[in-house]
């Protein structure tokens, strides 16, 4: 899995920079690169994997791959300005309005949106209508109704009168992580136009793993390792897995969520042993 | 064609509230709803006059045209912000940021991006590829390659050592106003799948006419009628139309533009009255 996962870094990578590399020379286009570099690349390698069992080749499956990781690249760019989450700290460099400035970040954060969507509409994805069914699927994960508003609810949070509780968070994480994620793991499927049931369960076991994952290591992490601040959630008395169940139980819900995220692969059989074991990775990384 | 643009508003409002109506209730969906309020709606009138010369129907042509108001408003709500032009004013009401906060701005103006790209995958617009068609040339109108270089382009002669000249001042505004001009005056030829070049010769010289009648009503207007703040661009130095060809220069200048515009419809004859009533409407304007 770890040497795939490095394939598809390589491959997305190069698919991000040939995509940047044709936009007019400018800070903005040096701020996008900057801001699509580096990074697990989990996204797209649900995506890259989600296409192989569904029989859809690499070279149709890379815009999407590479679309994904533009969205989550604006994602983090926004999130972490000064008005948002406040990071000066991202994949161990500094963050892009930190870089470059806000005004720049902004931008290069709306057009790496921009870049997401032309990605999708990719010739070489499949014919009209299965890129148009991804579009539309995109669409509903990553605006107000998915990530945007699990972002907005989580800025929310932090001024509300009371943390989240345990459901609450969930449903925010569904969104915020979750949504993309299930995106990503479908996409196959919707390219095929085959049933994606499965894999959307299987995404939104692992979405929630994923993100308690990221929540223990902000208490437990290192920032060497993970390239970005630690300890920022516990600082800001937000309520996260670790402050609603402990650690030893967060770690406790996570292996239940890789469990039931394995689970869901059963019908796949042997051809999703690299989702499963993507499934065991994310709780076990330290990055 | 004052009664035909009141008409384009009433029914392009109806489908932006329709569609924001749909999304979970929360202060990013009132955000949203607050910053599609009002504005002239120049672009849904190229939009739903292009698809009328193209024998689209309103019904396929309004989400095309609700698209490019959503596009344009997360636009004006990010220009806004602080980091950015740092307005509080926008069509005679608080911007976005002022009205919620920074973060809800930003966010609001990323899901209205979002949006905008899910309003052209309607299915009532027309076939698969007629979308797609939609898809691709509004990704390239208002990413890096458009609408968001020309506004970085704008940020950044701010801090530069001189002022631009008439040249990138034309350069910037093609981009900044004039891309998502193009797009909608072409959306009717492009899911037709007709000739688009007229529109595109039209929408060119329009933009730079709007943009110059921006200009002076940045000297000249009224913030009572206009509803943002004037002598803006003028206080900050900014090279403009006006500051680069003075008053009277700038006015010819605009009345160039629209000899251009309106020449640009000759193909089209009698049927294209309104978008050269709305040409010379757009230099007339005191809003």
């Amino acid at each position: 899995m770890q040497a795939r996962l490095e394939e598809v870094k390589t491959q997305v990578q190069a698919t991000l920079d040939g995509a940047i590399a044709t936009l007019p020379e400018s800070e903005l286009r040096d701020a996008m690169a900057y801001a699509t570099v580096g990074g697990k690349r989990v996204r797209a390698f649900l995506v890259m994997e989600s296409c192989r069992l569904h029989g859809i080749d690499a070279r149709a499956a890379l815009p999407v791959a590479a679309a994904v990781e533009a969205l989550h690249a604006y994602s983090l760019v926004h999130d972490d300005l000064p008005a948002m989450d406040d990071d000066d700290l991202r994949r161990g460099m500094p963050t892009c309005h930190v870089q470059w400035s806000e005004a720049t970040a902004i931008l290069a954060g709306d057009a790496l949106q921009t870049l997401a969507f032309q990605l999708l509409t990719s010739e070489v994805i499949g014919d009209a209508e299965a890129r148009l069914r991804l579009l539309r699927a995109f669409a509903e994960a990553v605006g107000a109704n998915g990530m945007v508003w699990g972002q907005a609810q989580d800025i929310a949070a932090e001024t509300a009168d009371r943390p989240l509780d345990l459901a609450e968070v969930k449903r925010l994480q569904r969104a915020k992580t979750g949504a993309l994620f299930g995106f990503s793991a479908m996409s196959g499927a919707l390219i095929a136009g085959g049933d994606s049931a499965p894999l959307g369960r299987y995404a939104k076991a692992l979405g929630l793993a994923f993100q308690i994952a990221d929540d223990i290591l902000d208490v437990t992490g290192d920032e060497e390792l993970t390239g970005k601040r630690v300890g920022k959630d516990d600082a800001a008395g937000k309520a996260t897995f670790v402050s609603l169940l402990g650690l030893e139980g967060a770690k406790a819900e996570a292996r239940r969520y890789v469990a039931k995220a394995t689970d869901a692969l059963n019908p796949y059989g042997e051809d999703a042993e690299n989702l499963r074991d993507l499934a065991r990775f994310v709780i076990e990384r330290d990055t």
